[in-house]
């Protein structure tokens, strides 16, 4: 197995990108990640983009072909990586297998997707056409399951409701200092829990919006990275699994068995644990989630990831920041994007060129989760300087 | 990079599959394809699922978690690959890095498509979204770039038109004993001249149908299926590339770059050439992609594919046997299914079990093409019995 590393980052800004459309994001971030690389498209050996639904959103095809046309990457080898809204960490897995297995020596990553032109209610259906039939004719969309767990989270766990909120506060501070991100304000716990009601106990502000925008990566040997001479990041682990696709057949749906294996994967693979742990990107669709994975992942107890919010352990400055980028909260959720951006910013983090966002770190993890954490994937990542 | 080896093989019948959805076509080939290989789904570390258009074609997401659960095979990590046509191939080609990566031990790959409750139009329209916009806002189908080229080709290489009748003869006739196939009927050549315009000078019998169907591959280390003891295939040689996106960029649109570069690189891997080769499934899509391919692929001189043809050098007891199982012309092309398929029956060939069809072989190659060639994948498989 060749050892993967990351030579090259960029993403796009997020946001409502009117006027522009699918091609034109992903030619940005990816011209954009190669400047970063200092590599010309015709060393590219292959070029993957994760997009989980550009005929839906857009009525176009074969958008990775139109983008190795956009890059000058022909004749670079071209595939489309869809896993729902985990699309992003599943180019990952499959761009980091494309290094590791010898077929390429150069592979860019580009994750993106469309959806503003869209209404939300159209673009929350496109997305749950990925639950399961027996809970989709029911009406179930993700939200719901999101409100369902929540009130099952809350009531087990002893949590107080404003904890959820808490998680959102955060999440926007962070975004503040993002300038990519959709949402840079601060907001307070008053007004997350005074927001409109979506799926009950959740408000608005316990949702991520619908966005546009892009990001990428470049991937290439650790042996080709040292020679380059430029600081990089490593592909220290890298692990991915399905949890149940019927929601309700989970035996305990506080518990993400996909967060749980791939990260039990990624851990093996880069013999580290939770505890090496410095910074993470966790996949905070609904704020519940962030205290799912926190738990799945064995950063905190199950039940207990809560407190360590109440107590500012997973601020910036706090022992184990999450989501400095402002998460999917602030940061904005496009889907095929996400998990190509939650590499991107630990990747600033490691480099130490994440400005204001900087923290104190050396390992770093990011976990993306599709649907209701049907598929997962989780990497951890080191700084090489 | 792990040697891989496929141990498992298994089709659907081809063809109009009423009353049935993608779903339901996927688990039928997964199911047999661990039936044939004796392998349990809790075995299972991958499990890719290859489809263009499950979203544009029935509003169905998430294909790959919904296959998971139905063949039982969670928590096994599971992802979409999409190359439009030639998502089969892609599909192959990440099984293969899955496994060659040692990313998993044990990969399941099934490609489908169900495409007949949509209108041939609607059908062409959401393929024809593949093309870049500046020939799709032209009307520009595939079936149209196809025309165009045929004309060239009779033109440029002096080839009689019945040539590419006699393509379709052929295939038609290796279909007849093909249990699977869509059509299994012989036709005439007259039958394929007379046959009405669809895009001139290409008539009816130069095009495939539109068809639903699934297809399905296992995958593992040589050294795992060494252990088994039964007859398996080996991944010799596999590679991938682009040509132009903008077909009419291509300086000469008879020679399919794509095709010329993904075969170099599979024949690299597999130290083997065009000479090597006793079996061979092209994307006959078209009639006229039969001959751009077996030249492109080196099995023959550029312009004289058709002379091959007309000599009988690819019929069944020719030296060069190509499209055993009728080609897409009259087994069919159900879109993310066809290049899992053509590998099917290149393993029926190589362990000796195609039947009727059986020919003597013990190096087989399948070419998918995406596009009008924009992308393409080429397989190099050897029979270890």
């Amino acid at each position: 197995m060749t050892d993967v590393a990351i030579v090259g980052a960029s993403m796009t800004d997020f946001g409502k990108r009117e006027g522009e459309w699918i091609r034109d994001l992903l030619a940005e971030a990816g011209e954009n990640c190669l400047d970063d690389a200092g590599v010309a498209p015709h060393e590219l050996d292959h070029l993957y983009v994760s997009n989980m639904a550009s005929g839906e959103f857009e009525g176009q095809a074969g958008v990775p072909n139109m983008l190795a046309h956009d890059l000058a990457a022909i004749p670079a080898y071209t595939q489309r990586v869809d896993q729902t809204s985990s699309s992003g960490g599943s180019g990952v897995y499959a761009a980091w297998q494309s290094v590791a297995s010898g077929a390429s020596d150069m592979t860019l990553l580009v994750g993106g997707e469309k959806m503003t032109h869209r209404t939300t209610a159209e673009a929350t259906d496109v997305i749950a056409s990925l639950t399961h039939p027996v809970e989709y004719k029911h009406g179930v969309t993700l939200p719901s399951f999101a409100g369902m767990t929540a009130r099952l989270y809350l009531d087990q766990y002893d949590a107080p409701r404003e904890s959820l909120a808490k998680v959102a506060v955060k999440n926007h501070k962070n975004g503040v200092d993002n300038p990519h991100a959709q949402f840079r304000k601060e907001i307070d716990v008053e007004t997350a829990l005074e927001s409109p009601v979506v799926a009950d106990p959740l408000r608005l502000y316990d949702f991520c919006p619908i966005t546009d925008g892009s990001a990428a990566l470049l991937f290439c040997s650790v042996e080709e990275a040292e020679e380059r001479g430029e600081p990089y990041v490593r592909v220290a682990g890298i692990g991915g699994a399905t949890d149940t696709h019927v929601v309700h057949e989970r035996a305990d749906p506080t518990t993400m068995g996909g967060v749980v294996e791939s990260s039990e994967q990624a851990y093996a693979m880069a013999d580290r644990g939770p505890e090496d742990v410095d910074v993470a990107e966790v996949h905070d669709m609904f704020t519940i989630l962030e205290f799912l994975q926190c738990e799945g992942l064995g950063f905190f107890e199950q039940g207990e990831a809560w407190k360590a919010v109440e107590e500012g352990v997973t601020d910036r400055d706090g022992e184990l920041p999450i989501n400095t980028s402002g998460g999917l909260k602030s940061k904005g959720h496009p889907l095929g994007a996400s998990g190509v951006a939650q590499v991107y910013e630990l990747v600033m983090q490691l480099r130490g060129e994440a400005g204001a966002r900087q923290v104190d770190c050396e390992v770093g993890l990011a976990c993306n989760v599709g649907g209701f954490g049907n598929c997962v994937t989780t990497t951890v990542l080191e700084a090489e300087r």
